[in-house]
């Protein structure tokens, strides 16, 4: 591979026109759009609209004019698209934390009404640590005798799944290490036990094939933020199987899950179907801009995007291996691209001063304590050419061991 | 009260001033800021910077670069000095829903291990709806034999506060008749009989005198969209007393009330203080336009905006006496100035499609089921010449009985 070829996959390249949709700075690599995507040109122009006319102008006149009110669900209806869920089906709302809260307590009681003796909530050791939480939050608050936290390492799953679990908690694409899990698969198996599945979606929406539906799944989260570009903690969404919507009692309960929110009733009577899984006020800007940033999605489909988000992580895999100064950044991600999601995790001693060295060079990446840098491929706007230029700057940092320097090794707070 | 006099309170206010730090429409009379404030030009402005540089330039380097990281904090003690709190006593976050439910388990909790036998959670029956509808939920989900809902009167509160009460929960302003409560004497009469206090900051917060520290409260939430004009939606806040900090339990435990997210431990270990109340990641577009919005503050103080408030309601209410065609509206708010907070609340049958008539004429009050006109008082923005234009129209509204007109009838989603 050389700069020629890079060149040549960047001129044929069938999405590079998006690039053009994003407000990306000059002479910047963007490599950390699995944490925390750039901005859309649409979202921009929304936000500017949202303030000026509806915000300023329009005041609370627009929760009718401009359907602010509509917002969850108009917002859920543009994810479902991207989950493979039909409308109705998903919900923007809340943090993926508290929608967590909500499913696991929804899904506990779900199965203690139905299937008394299960206590198990089954999870994954190295699950992405805010579910661990939420999770173990939600077994203090219902009590050991109806609910336990039992992890197990990722190859432990599948004969984890007894009939002593309730619910079974993943994450699709692990933070770390970029592994997926077969959605279909395993959620065929938990179902075989009678074991409700919640899946967190978070590290792969916007960039993996997803199908909720067609995969039975019980219920799902995921985060608005990531490679769906809605901006720094835009409000994440929740799915849940039609089946269960009529069978659930969401423990979170606020006026905007009521049935009547605007009758002001004493006593709370849920909102049926996925509205009920609504509790406080939204925070509209930060949804609207959300919404907005969903339609780069309309011209594209997701598999197009899988295809180049592969051709880039192999690409960016191949420029590792052919550059000797690079060996000792070692590979943690499958090497198989259909197991693995939209990140390579290069580990090294020194991952967080190289990290650093890369972004002080205008190359943003990420650090995973405790040294893992990870490498995030964005297909709606990187170039291959990207990829070209962060390997020459990644193989220098190496060569030189720049990353020896003090200066990169300061701890952030946020890494 | 005529037109001249009306021309000389605008003259004399000290606050007149403050009305240009706001995007008010030309010709629209706003009497809702006690529902959804304005926009402060310099939360417009911030959204811009926001939007543009930090979200779009500086992407996700901005959790350091523009301490992003830190605005739960960071707006949490702005709105400390307008509840008469101490830094670390208060952090912004969530939705006000969702904040009383971390409380009210808090507090329950707090009680059943320090005083077992106390399971009631008293609150008053016309408290506005989501704090009743969240404490359900937190009964359901604890318990009966932990925790029960038991709601009374106004005037009944005082009488129902024994021994078996574990926690009161009270909003200081009434959304309906715009009644305050003593937070000083019900506080103190409370924990005379070891109950714990919550009280619901949001109708209040921003333009009543409110000391949480002095009056020894020991819990309290309030919203950031209604006189503190942070924008529909905004992060709520929630404040804790520090006695309390090191004693609690907060049930929705997601990363970024950990004490380290970013080493993304397996277990939970809270942040300490009041940082543990955090959960997900926050919505930093919403935040920061509310940490904004609440430098209008900066050069007044509550003691004035009070005086005004209570100017503008006592001139309303005196306009309204003195205009025959306005008698068919009674109303219902206390009549002494120290027993109301910022709002009227007018009853009449046809309120709705007064309402409506009202703001086609752009005087934006608003309704609440089933027949109340509300009419906000916000000093910071507000001239008592709108008074005096909105009862000149609200007065042909009722001369006219424009109300009867079908098309002010028709129900909308948002009221």
């Amino acid at each position: 591979m050389n700069y020629q070829n890079i060149r040549e996959l960047d001129q044929n390249d069938s999405l590079g026109y998006k690039r053009d949709e994003f407000e990306l700075p000059d002479n910047l690599i963007y490599l950390d759009g699995n944490s925390q995507g750039p901005l859309p040109t649409c979202a921009r122009h929304k936000s500017q609209q949202l303030i000026e006319q509806q915000r300023g102008h329009d005041l609370v006149s627009s929760w009718n004019l401009h359907h602010w009110i509509d917002l969850p669900i108009a917002v859920g209806e543009k994810i479902a698209c991207l989950v493979g869920a039909q409308p109705g089906q998903v919900i923007c709302c809340d943090s993926v934390s508290i929608n967590l809260f909500k499913l696991l307590v929804c899904a506990v009681q779900l199965q203690q009404r139905n299937q008394g003796e299960r206590r198990i909530l089954l999870s994954q050791r190295d699950n992405f640590p805010t579910d661990l939480y939420v999770a173990e939050g939600v077994c203090q608050l219902l009590g050991k005798k109806n609910c336990e936290l039992t992890l197990v390492n990722e190859s432990e799953i599948e004969q984890a799944l007894t009939e002593q679990v309730a619910v079974l908690l993943l994450t699709q694409v692990n933070f770390r290490n970029g592994r997926t899990h077969d959605i279909q698969h395993l959620t065929q198996l938990a179902h075989e036990q009678g074991v409700l599945v919640i899946w967190d979606l978070s590290h792969s929406v916007g960039v993996l094939p997803i199908q909720l539906n067609a995969c039975n799944v019980d219920f799902a989260v995921g985060c608005g933020y990531k490679y769906v570009n809605g901006g720094p903690g835009a409000p994440a969404f929740l799915y849940a199987a039609k089946r269960h919507l009529p069978h659930l009692d969401q423990p979170l309960k606020g006026w905007m899950g009521h049935r009547l929110p605007f009758e002001f009733d004493e006593g709370y009577a849920a909102a049926e179907g996925i509205a009920q899984f609504q509790c406080g006020t939204p925070p509209v800007i930060s949804m609207a801009v959300l919404g907005a940033a969903l339609d780069v999605y309309t011209d594209v489909t997701i598999d197009q995007l899988r295809a180049k988000s592969i051709a880039l992580s192999q690409l960016f895999w191949q420029l590792l291996q052919q550059d000797a100064d690079l060996a000792a950044l070692k590979v943690i991600s499958p090497r198989k691209v259909e197991e693995r999601g939209s990140h390579l995790a290069l580990t090294h001693p020194s991952a967080f001063a190289i990290c650093q060295a890369l972004i002080e060079r205008r190359v943003i990446a990420d650090f995973r304590s405790p040294n893992i840098l990870r490498i995030g491929f964005s297909p709606l706007f990187q170039r291959f050419e990207d990829l070209w230029n962060c390997v020459q700057i990644l193989s220098e940092i190496m060569r030189k061991r720049v990353y020896e320097q003090g200066k990169y090794r300061k701890r952030l707070k946020v890494t």
